[in-house]
């Protein structure tokens, strides 16, 4: 893993014009999935890879019959509503098939006018969850969100004795996911403010985003059987850009004793696009630990993970507001700064025996970076609400209002690189319902 | 809801004589749902309800024809290798089916050698989960488990303030629940004594049982849609045995800031059997709440929520040792104990607009009554471990041993009303697995 080859050549070009620009997402060295299907049709959703500003239909592809042996069962499989199949398949089929693709749409090929036939405009096109989500856990890999948001909750105690050691997780929920374009509307719920007597209901009054990335797994493991270090990331697909919308005061007044609740699952967004593992070798960094901390223990230990453990990804954050069509810049960070790898992640995930299945979306936890203007959420942000953060279109804002749209981006940039992207992830809030009729 | 009908009726008696029975679990009024097939057989699994020691096949009975209407439209859906197209029709399907299984068993009835021919033994049967739980929600909702449990985990703060306010919960892993019967190995994990500096790796030494229920959800609803407390019950299926196998080391270590993780994950166990809400209507208690407690605010609040709420089940927990095959009477509690009632789980679950699937699985918490002997787990039994518990085969526990077998029972019993019960789920505790290769 994390080997470079013919796909991720910087000198590789696209005969689809738009691949080989040099601010597209969507170079031939990317060839990221989604399900997708031309927008407002009756079509079935099928598998697509992205390429510049067109889609390659799966579907479509296979039924031409240029590929074969590996690449072609692969293709089948991913030309499918979901890509659950495909990435169970695993890592063999997973290369067969990006390397098949790569060569049918480098410039100069004899295939060109066959493929062309399957492209779709990506703006012509919708997207849904790219695959079944059985089961999401959300973990809480950044320290700097981590000790920001534990001195909000509990300022004696910020970053608790286990986080060093342990990389802290919880289940979500997983059938409030949605993908890029999902609108929801401000949740309602029990809160109590610090100096009340008792908790009052209500919409919530601290919506916040959380910038996030989420890793899809695509082998999984038999209950009671462990996922090593060694080999975790050839369970993993790929990533994704996720949004794990938050009502800050639900959290904070339900949290305790078994976790977040109802602060989390009435919607969390993903990008429609999953970049694949391979597709992100080029961007790996070592990764190194202080040497203050304690060292992991032995089950979240390998010399491969230490080598290429992180992924470099620039995150970008953006607010558009009901009142104007800007998009205001409010933060960038890096998933890079996680204080747990991916790999880490998944070993530790099912170092008790858990079963992971193809699909499971794994949430990184909001990255913050070392800065505080690197925060992925409002909450650190604002101090808890306290200092008001001002947009470039000169309005304020704590916590999220009603209308706005909340936009991530996330981007690998390298010298001797092509330069990849995820695409985006957008939603937007909607008012608060009135009750049910009682 | 909560109405008596003609299948409840005490007087009726079914041509399948084993269902007479005074003890059998399944007389003609219970009529609970299960998927199975018969044992080592390649057959596909199909829906099947339960009378006496028998199993209608409900894909046999579905091929003769000799339901109607609404009844076989049920039927054809419910003999599905999984029950969620059937749990999603809602209440008239469910009770049309019911209807119609009731006056086909009763005795004298003229289909009876058709219907006869459509049995199959219990003892011959196997069973898989009898839906696709999508997500899976635990919940906390005996006050006297969470006093007892709290006051180990935090003896200055056992209550939390919240507690006497929201049906506090938390999301689950859906991917390791399975039936009746399952095997698994000891869960390995970090755990860090109270006296040590730093913590260690290895098997759970404090492997505990929860006795619970398991509440599954029929209808759901819309994301951003709430469900009423009114008619909350309506999107209620029926109620199994649920054992939340725990690792209470792995627990104390992990569980700060977000909640159990790793010590829940490795393994659920429920019973087979599905007992339909309608046919527990018999057996509902008036819900009071303790005048010094808070009352519940205004969405956890109705008339009918308080005039039936509570499901009066009797919990039998039992331990069988891999020395001898006696079975140990451990203890007995009683769901009707609860703080919440299953109407108001499921109205919280969905207050903040999230979305509840046909087949989604709410764990009600470890059932534990207000005596001490009373308690639904082995931690709160033996203070912690300090103090052991001795078994009626002379053996000692302060947790569980590799090779124990837990069983629990549950069953309702009213003067004027016939006995239902829910059969059984037991699992058994394999030695932990040597680590993975490296």
């Amino acid at each position: 893993m994390n080997q470079l080859n013919e796909t991720h050549d910087i000198a590789l070009t696209s005969w689809v014009e738009s691949a080989n620009s040099d601010n597209t997402d969507f170079p031939i060295q990317n060839l990221p999935f989604a399900s997708f299907k031309t927008s407002g049709t009756e079509q079935a959703y099928r598998g697509g890879v992205a390429i510049g500003d067109q889609i390659v239909d799966l579907a479509a592809l296979a039924e031409l019959g240029i590929f074969s042996g590996l690449a072609q069962q692969a293709l089948v499989a991913a030309a499918k509503p979901q890509l659950n199949q495909f990435m169970a398949m695993g890592k063999a089929a997973w290369s067969a098939l990006r390397l098949a693709l790569s060569k049918a749409l480098r410039s100069g090929v004899s295939e060109q006018s066959q493929v062309e036939a399957c492209l779709v405009a990506q703006q012509e096109a919708e997207y849904q969850l790219p695959c079944h989500i059985h089961d999401y856990t959300d973990f809480y890999s950044s320290i700097h969100h981590a000790t920001a948001v534990g001195s909000l909750f509990r300022p004696d105690n910020p970053l608790l004795p286990n986080y060093k050691w342990v990389p802290i997780g919880y289940h979500g929920r997983a059938s409030s996911i949605d993908v890029s374009g999902q609108t929801f509307p401000r949740p309602c719920g029990q809160t109590k403010a610090p100096d009340a007597t008792e908790p009052s209901f209500g919409p919530c009054k601290r919506l916040d985003y959380e910038v996030e990335m989420g890793i899809f797994i695509g082998q999984g493991n038999q209950l009671g059987e462990r996922i090593s270090i060694d080999n975790a990331e050839d369970h993993v697909f790929g990533l994704c850009l996720f949004n794990d919308w938050s009502a800050r005061d639900i959290q904070a007044w339900e949290y305790q004793p078994l976790g977040p609740f109802l602060a989390k699952s009435f919607a969390s967004t993903i990008s429609p696009w999953i970049v694949t593992t391979e597709a992100l070798a080029p961007f790996r960094e070592a990764f190194t630990r202080n040497e203050a901390d304690p060292q992991p223990m032995a089950y979240l230990t390998s010399a491969q993970n230490s080598a290429a453990g992180q992924f470099n990804v620039t995150l970008d954050c953006l607010l558009k507001t009901s009142g104007s069509a800007e998009e205001n810049h409010v933060s960038t960070s890096n998933f890079k700064h996680s204080y747990w790898t991916v790999a880490q992640m998944v070993a530790h995930h099912s170092v008790n025996g858990c079963n992971l299945q193809a699909g499971d979306l794994l949430g990184t936890g909001t990255q913050s970076g070392p800065e505080k203007a690197e925060a992925g959420s409002l909450l650190e942000l604002t101090h808890g609400g306290k200092q008001a953060i001002t947009l470039a279109n000169g309005e304020t804002r704590t916590f999220l209002e009603d209308g706005d749209t909340v936009i991530m981006r996330g981007y690998c940039e390298k010298t001797g690189a092509k330069r990849i992207g995820f695409g985006e992830v957008s939603s937007t809030i909607l008012p608060a319902k009135a009750p049910a009729k009682r």
